[in-house]
């Protein structure tokens, strides 16, 4: 190495300083030593050094919504269709798919209906995606709000990171620009802001009132950047909320219109949560807008909405295959003409998730062959959510210094912690923030990895975590529960 | 609308300036507007007032490569499988699989095993690729190139398109980075160059000597380059070339990795088209780095490469999956990890296309119950796209002022235009460059869509197009043939 003559171009100082400033905690240190500790355990062997035997026996993932990781099944109307697309060979031969596999008519028509819409799942489509699918969430969203949508307003995506990636380029105009999102939030919003060299521009939710939006806290994050230089485009609400939860109230959503209409601000709702509502119902912001803007003609007609889907939440779960969409209410057609070049610039979202997203805006009917056993599975996921969400909620309830509300939606808890003076001391000595100590600890201590609060943000002075209550079975919810106990002995 | 109080947030004059610079023909208006013509064909009604009836009865999608939108079938073992991946309760019945639909073992098995490694193609993956997926392309490298590969080095993406993607946001420091681009060369590169506002350095590729890479050439944009104040930090080859079909000799890949050395630069080489070589072999530049480490040891140790692939071209051709991969050569492990946080951000890319990616990188093998399928559908595929651009090589022998080199690889002709110089004027005329006017005619006249030379880039006073020769039959070269001689008689 000695006669090397020359350094190497990049290195940590001379890369892109705004991707070094981006943060990502739900895939960073933790996550990341996780999977280590699963590599470890699934090559069974006594640890080589430095490694150290495990204390436990299996690796819970609840730093990131990935149901199908744990033990969600998919739902089999929507395999069944989509092993026929992939080999659409199968359909040669419907007989031996009914009598042998149980495939039902239903799941072979629509599977001929998406080849020909797609031609093939091979090909690229569309840059915002099939046309017929387009038309499909159109329906959806026309059943969902009672009001009209137009498939040529509707954006297909790689997910809904994909659709928040291309929205926030869009929006972005100088390094003025400042976007309003939620704290605490899913970490995409900040990273994005901070790749495209952005400002964040935060506004605190409430935690004593469930998380909702607080307009006055809002109007005040919102003057505070305008009195600093920002030029505020845009409002970010994440509803039902990560990390947090909560599902928003109708109020909430009126006001936030309200809210943007009165600062000339696009409205960013990110409602990839959608189905999964506990408690209450589900308020779409574009089915509050249109009532608005029925009820007060004029007043709200240039609201500019992007609110954003995905295949990887609900009942389904399916984040591997990369869908989403959203939808634009309101927007410029230059402007939406720079967004399909943008998205082009790609080609096109997966062509298999696109098929999946169609069977997810519109599944089997009531009377439809495949229609009782879809039912079934997605009842039996959606009330296996909730067991789950209150089981780890009563874990929670008998964990002393930590406090939560009850579980409204999405697929997150985010309890604040209280932790003792030492544990504190322990954590900077360490030069950990408080919460990231606790969750470091309890991932050596259990092998459950959670995200702390601060990869979310959070009021300063509290500290969090947010965790997913996927994971199946109550073994896990005891190892933390032992772990609280003695982190607590420990640092009394 | 008069009551409309406000305006919109977001018009064509303050969203992102660096978007709209952008430019990307592939998918660009005449595109665009070939996909009017195929709705308007599809809904076979007379045409509604300002359509006018088409003078052809097919579009022919000649400006994207895009093998399964025209007849390309997908090679059945690889689709087989991913059925299996989709609706893994197929696996329950290996009989019927195989009585019924003619399903071998080695399907069942791969299935099987790929199966084991993602878990479910609906859940994420670790951020780079599922490991031994990472690893399989690893081995594929090694094979291919006769030297070790780590899977730790290997990032898969959704296409390459994302992966280019991924590598620009990392160079990029400061509006004066500067990468070196081919020209012609792939939008994709320009395009996202511009969103990054960075400098792109264009050098010319040497038409005359069979669209190879020319080092004076280089060496002069470079020069110029730096003498501007830009800082030149990378340097992209498209090997086979996109849109040019070459394929560089070794002696090309040698100089400009002793170029790229001897400059500091990080070497970005697009090999997505590397099996579709018809002339002469494909020459990888990790294999020719190596190459150059082992004669030269300590000379070359810490040249920075990053190449790409995708399992969109190749005999393949499935673009709809959105997969692919960058291997990275030399690069700081610091900056890596940076890399590693930036794709963390959307997640992972796709699973099912992660694992399609696995099959191609690891086919049936001689003496595999599958292969002689494969290999025959393979061949077939080859033989089909030599064949076809062979035809549409020859027709443009035979067209006036149409000048083109025999076909190397890719799956592109890019020939010279020259038009007439009353044609020239009429271009003038309406607005448009004459390569452009040239192919709206075209698109107007037949049906067939391609993209002008000034979408890719082309030395001043040259006029060229690009075409991808995978449209089936003969019929359309005739449809062209035809065009070409009347357009030219109108203008002569």
């Amino acid at each position: 190495m000695s006669s090397t003559r020359r350094l190497r171009s990049l290195n940590i100082d001379n890369i892109n300083p705004h991707v070094k400033e981006a943060k990502y905690a739900v895939r960073g240190e933790l996550a990341i030593k996780s999977e280590e500790f699963r590599a470890q355990l699934k090559r069974g062997d006594p640890p080589t050094p430095p490694e150290s035997p495990l204390p436990f026996d299996t690796v819970i993932s609840a730093n990131i919504g990935n149901p199908q990781q744990l033990d969600q099944k998919p739902i089999t109307f929507i395999r069944q269709v989509l092993a026929l697309l992939e080999n659409p060979a199968l359909l040669e031969n419907e007989e031996a798919l009914k009598s042998s596999f149980g495939y039902k008519q239903d799941v072979i028509d629509r599977a001929r209906w998406l080849l020909k819409e797609v031609g093939s799942v091979g090909a690229y489509s569309q840059s915002a995606g099939a046309p017929g699918i387009r038309q499909s969430v159109a329906n959806f969203i026309e059943r969902r709000d009672g009001f009209p949508a137009n498939k040529d307003d509707i954006y297909l995506s790689a997910g809904a990171s994909s659709g928040v990636n291309t929205l926030l380029h869009v929006i972005w105009a100088k390094p003025e620009t400042g976007v309003l999102v939620p704290i605490p939030q899913y970490p995409l919003y900040t990273a994005t802001l901070s790749v495209l060299n952005a400002r964040c521009v935060p506004y605190y939710l409430d935690e004593s009132n469930a998380w909702s939006t607080e307009l006055a806290g809002i109007r005040e994050a919102y003057d505070k950047a305008v009195s600093e230089g920002t030029d505020v485009r845009a409002i970010v609400i994440i509803n039902p909320g990560n990390p947090t939860g909560a599902s928003l109230p109708e109020k909430d959503v009126e006001e936030t219109i309200k809210f943007a209409a009165e600062k000339n601000l696009v409205i960013m709702a990110d409602e990839v949560y959608q189905t999964n509502v506990f408690v209450g119902e589900f308020h779409s912001f574009k089915g509050v807008l249109r009532k608005l803007q029925k009820n007060e003609p004029g007043k709200y007609d240039t609201v500019e909405l992007a609110s954003l889907n995905s295949v990887s939440k609900g009942m389904v779960g399916e984040c591997g295959h990369r869908a989403g969409y959203f939808e634009l209410v309101g927007f410029d057609p230059e402007v939406q003409a720079q967004i399909y070049k943008f998205i082009s610039i790609m080609l096109c979202p997966p062509v298999t998730g696109q098929c999946l997203l169609e069977m997810v805006v519109n599944p089997p009917k009531q009377g439809d062959p495949s229609f009782e056993l879809y039912d079934e599975e997605y009842n039996y996921v959606k009330n296996g959510l909730k067991k789950r969400a209150t089981a780890l909620y009563e874990a929670f309830q008998q964990m002393e210094g930590v406090e939560v509300g009850e579980p409204q939606g999405s697929m997150y808890l985010f309890p604040t912690i209280t932790l003792p003076e030492k544990a504190q001391e322990a954590a900077k000595e360490a030069d950990r923030s408080p919460d990231e100590f606790y969750c470091l600890r309890l991932l050596d201590a259990t092998g459950i990895c959670v995200v702390p609060g601060s990869g979310f943000g959070q009021k300063p002075g509290t500290l969090h975590l947010r965790t997913t209550f996927l994971a199946p079975g109550t073994d896990w919810v005891g190892r933390w529960t032992k772990f609280h106990k003695e982190f607590l002995e420990k640092y009394r």
